[in-house]
C-alpha cells in the first residue's frame, strides 16, 4: 500500500533541552518498509522551529521570512529521521517540488520538512500524498482523534470513527477555530484530501506503534473520508 | 509608499483564441514607479493555465503536478507582464523564496506567478506583500468588491466600504463556501492579511485604472482591515 | 536499440481552442519499451509556444528571450507527454544538459523539451540522440519524407528513399531555403547528425503507428545517411 | 553604444605551453566602459577547449559530452578575462539564460563562455547581443575581413567593406563550406543576426585595439548588413 | 576599510533555553557601515549546531553528514544575524561560492554560515576576506587574545600583542593541540591568512564593543601578522 | 569493501603539452568494480589546474578565487576519468554534498573533483570516504610511502609500513612542513582520517596496478592507523 506518514515535529522534537526520542519511529517506518509498503514521510517543525522563528521575529523578520526559517527546521529535522532511517530512506530531502520528481526516482523512502512560506507541514503532508498516490494518509497529533465538539467544554463530546470533509469543517468552525488558525488539518490540507480523495487518519502519534496499528487496519482515531 | 498588487489571471489572460491586452496594465504600474511607489506584482494563471491542468489531469497527472503546471503558465504569465514593465522590472521571474530574495537586489518591481502546489496565486500575493513590507495589497477580481451577502440572491445585499477578516470570514461561510474553496481570497491568504496586518482592497479589475485609483486612497471596492 | 524520438509540436499541439490528441504517440513509445527498445523523447512547442512568443514579442521581449519563452513551453508540453507515458518515464524533464545526466540515472524514458536559445527542438533532439548514444533518430514532420524538388512547384519531385547529409543540404538550398530556416532540420541538426553518424528517419508524424514502423525497420519516409 | 564582443578563443589562448596574454584586451573592454559605453564579452575555448576535448573524444565521450566540455573550459576562460576586467565586471560568468537575466542586474560587463551543446560561442553572442539589445556586435577572427572568394585560391579575391548576410551564406557556401561548419560565423548566428537586425564587424582581432577603432567608427574589417 | 568579522557561534548562540542577545553585535556592524567601512561577516553554528550534530551522530549519520548539518545551522545563524542588521545586510545567504559571487552585486553585508564538511567557519571567514580583499579580519573568540603559552598551566605566560603566523603555529604546537583541532584557528585559517597576507585580530568578542575597538586601531587582543 | 581511491592530478594530468594516458586507471577501477568493491573516486586537478591558477593570479585573481578555478579543473578531471569508466561511473560529477546525495542513489561509482576554496582534493576524498562509509582510504602519490624522516636528507630514513595519525603530525613537522602545506595529507585530511577511524594507505600511485596491489591487502606503501 502507498502510505504518506506526517510526524508531528511536536512530538518527535519537544523540547531544546534533551535531545528528542525518534529511533522508535524509524522502527515503525523500516518495519512498514519491510511489508512492502511504499511509505514517503513528512516531518515537522517542532521546538528547534518554534526557538528560531520567535528570535527571527524578535530580531525584525517579517512573518513570509519566519515561515521560511522554520521550514528550514523541519527540513533538517527530515535529514536527521533520515538518518535514523538509514539505507532504506532516500539519501536527500527534497526541498521543492522539482527535487521532489528527483527524489521519486530514487524508489526509497521520501523524507520531507517543508516547502515555501505560508504552507503547513499538514500541507506538504498532503501535497506529498498526492504526488506519490498515496492511497492513505496518517496525521500524527497529540490526541486520539477528532471530537464531534470540544472534548474540554463539552462531556458529551464523543470520539468520531469517521467523518467527512465536509463535516469536519463544520466541527472545527463551531469550535470557533478561525480561518487559517485549525491545529488538526489546515483548510489547505482538507481541500487536498478532498480533492484527490486521500483517505486520511488523526491519530494519537505519541506511542509509534499507533501508526502500525492504523496502517494494518486498526480501528484507531478518526478516519477522514472525502 | 509599498504597494503589492494581484493581476488577476482571468483577467489579462482571459481566453486563448486572442492575445491578451496587457499593455495597460503595464502602464499603470509604471506610473505608479513614477510616482516613487515601491510596487511589486504577481499574476495568475488564468486562461492558458486552465488549458494545460485540464491537459494534464486528462493525461492522468495526481493533482499535486497539476497545481504545478498551473504555476509554471503563472511563473510565464510574469514573465511576460515583466517584458511589458520594461526596464523597470526585475530582469528575471522569482520562482522561490531564494530567488525572491535575489530579486530584492534589484530594486526594480519584481513580478512572480506561483510557488508550490496546494498554495493559490493569491496567497503568494500575500507571502509576497509580507516579504516586502507593503502596506497595501490590492487584488483585482471580477467583481467591485465584497457584499453582505450574495448579491445574486439577496436584493438587500450591499457593497460593504470596510470588512475585517473576522466579518469577512463569516460572510464566505454563511454563503456556503467550503473550505478551501474561496474564490476571492483562500483561508491562507486571509490568515497571513491578519498576521501581518496588511491593509487589502478588493477591487475591480477590469478597469486597469481602478488600480491606480485605490493606490491614490480613493474610495473604490472593499478594504479588509486586519 | 537506442532511439530517440522528436515529435512534432506543431502535430502534438496543433491549436490553443481544443485538448490535443497525445494519448496514442504514448501508446507507440510505451509499446517500443514493452519491446525493450531504450526510447529517449523531445516534444516541440507547438501552437501555444507560438502563442506565447507572438504575445511576447509584441509586449517588446527581444528574440532571445521569446526563443527562451518557447522553450519554457515546449519544457512544459513535455511535462504533460511524459504524465501520458506514466510510470516507464523519468519522472522529471531535464531542463539543461546537467539535469540530462541526472535523468539517466533513472534508466526510465527520459522526454526533454528545448534547452538554450538559438536552438530548435531538432537540434535538441539529436543533441539527444547524441547524449544516449542512439542508433536512431525519427523525426516526425507533417510531411512523408525528403524530395528531390519542391514537390509543390517540380511535377517531377520524387520522394527519395535515402539521401546523405551532403545531398539533403544541396536540395534544402536548391529550394531556396535560407540558411537557419530549414523547417525540416536546420544546419545545427546536420551536423550533429553527420558528426556522430546517427540514421536518420523523417517521417509522416501525422499517423503515430508510422513511428512504430520506422522503428521496426519498414520502409517509410526518407532515411538519412551520414 | 551598446556592443557585444566575441573574443576568439584562438587569439586569447592560442596554446597550452605558454600563459597567454589577455591583458590588452582587458584594457580595451574598460576603455570602452570609460567612455559610456554599454559593453558585454563573449569568449571562446581556445586551445584548452581543444586540449579537453581531445582527451574527452579518446576516452570514450559522445560528442555532445565533449561540447559540454568545451563549454565548461570557455566559462573558465571567461572567468579568467572578468578578473583582468577587475571592478568594471560582473562578479560572475553566467552559465545559462536565467543566470544572464540576473547578471543584468550587476549593471557591469558580462562575460560569458558557452551555453549548451550544439552551439558555438558565435552563437552565444549572438544571443548575449539580442539580450542586451546591443547595436554592435563584434567578432575577432584572425582574418582581416570577409573577401568577395577565397583568397588563397583566387588572385582577384577583395576584402568586402560590407556584405548582407544573403551575400554571406552565398560567399560561404561557394567556397564549399559545409552546413555548420563555417569558420567565421554558423548558421544560427547568421540568422540572430538577421532577425534582430544587428549590425556585425569581422575584423581582425589580433591587434586588441582593432576592437577600439571598430567601436569607433573607423572603418575596419567588414561589416554584415542585415 | 574592508573588514570581514568573524562572530563566534559560542558567544552568540551560547545555549538552547533562551533567546541569544545577538542586537548589540548587529549594532556594531551597522556602525561600521556607518563609518565607511565595507563589511563581510561569518556566524558560526554554536549550542544549535551543536545540538543538531549530537543527534545526527546519535541516529548513525556519518562525520561528513554532520558537518553538513552544523553548516546549515550556521547558514540559518547567519540569517537570522542578517535580519537583525536589517537593510544594511545582502538580503540572501550565500551558501557557496557562487552565491558569494552574486552576493556581492549587492555592495551590501554579506553574512555567511558554513560552506562544505571538513571546513570551520574560521576558514570560511578567512576565504570571505580573500574574496572580499578585506585587510583585516576579527576573529572574535572568549579568551583575550593569544598567550605565550598555556595560561592555566603556566604563570608566565603572557599575553602577546603581535605574533606571527609561524610563531602561532609553534605556540598552538607546544601546548599539545593535536592537528585540525586547533579551537583558535585551525591550520586551513593559517595557511590563508599567510598566503593572503590578511592582517588578523583575536580578540574577546564577548562585549561586542571590543569589535569596534579592533577596527579603530585600538590595542587590543592579539594580531597576527603574515 | 567499501573503497575511496584518491588519484593524483600530477600523476594523471602530469603535463599541458601531451595528451595524458588514464585508461589503465579506469581499468583498475572497472576491475574493482567487477570484484565486488563499491568504489568512489576523486581526482585532483594536475598541470591544467596549476596552468589556469598561475593565469588567474597573474590577472589579479583573490587566492580563494583562485582555488575555485583550481576546483573547476579537477571537476572537469574527474568529468573525463567518469567517461574513462564508462557505464559503472555515475552519469555526472558531483559538484557539493547535496549533489553527492543525489549521486548516491545511482549506486555506480562516484567521480569527483574538488569541493570549496580553502580545501585540498586530499580533504576531499576523506570526506567522500566518510560519505561512502569507505573502509578503505587510498592516497596515491609519486612517493611510495611515509618515511621516518626526511630520505633526501638523512641516510637512515626507512619507509614505514604503518603510521598512527599522530605519528605522522609529529613526522611532517619534524620536516618542517608548515601548517597547511603537507604535500602527502594536509592536517584536514588527517583530522577526518582520525575522526572516522578511515584506513589510509598511502602508495605509490605512478603504477596503477599499486592500486589494486593495495585493495588486495599486498603489503605496500605506508597504512595510516587510526
Amino acid at each position: 500500500m502507498k502510505i504518506t506518514i506526517k510526524l508531528s515535529g511536536h512530538i518527535l522534537f519537544p523540547a531544546m533541552d534533551t535531545l528528542p526520542q525518534i529511533k522508535d519511529y524509524a522502527t515503525v517506518i523500516r518495519e512498514l518498509v519491510k511489508k512492502g509498503d511504499h511509505v514517503s514521510v513528512v516531518v515537522g517543525g517542532g521546538a528547534p522551529a518554534r526557538y528560531y522563528i520567535q528570535l527571527a521575529r524578535r530580531e525584525g523578520a517579517d512573518e513570509a521570512t519566519c515561515d521560511h526559517i522554520g521550514i528550514t527546521i523541519a527540513n533538517l529535522n527530515a535529514k536527521i529521521f533520515s538518518q535514523a532511517l538509514g539505507d532504506v530512506a532516500c539519501p536527500f530531502v527534497p526541498m521543492d517540488f522539482d527535487e521532489l520528481e528527483k527524489a521519486k526516482v530514487s524508489g526509497k523512502v521520501i523524507v520531507m520538512g517543508g516547502l515555501q512560506p505560508g504552507q503547513s507541514t499538514n500541507a506538504v503532508a498532503c501535497i506529498l500524498a498526492e504526488k506519490m498516490r498515496s492511497e492513505l494518509l496518517i496525521n500524527t497529533t497529540t490526541v486520539d482523534g477528532v471530537y464531534s465538539s470540544d472534548p474540554k467544554r463539552d462531556q458529551d463530546a464523543r470520539r468520531l470513527e469517521t467523518v467527512t470533509v465536509g463535516e469536519l469543517s463544520k466541527i472545527l468552525a463551531s469550535m470557533g477555530v478561525k480561518a487559517g488558525e485549525y491545529a488538526l488539518l489546515d483548510p489547505v490540507a482538507l481541500r487536498i484530501i478532498q480533492r484527490s480523495r486521500i483517505t486520511t487518519k488523526i491519530i494519537d502519534g505519541r506511542d509509534p506503534l499507533n501508526i502500525l496499528r492504523a496502517c494494518t487496519g486498526e480501528k484507531i482515531g478518526t478516519t477522514i473520508i472525502s
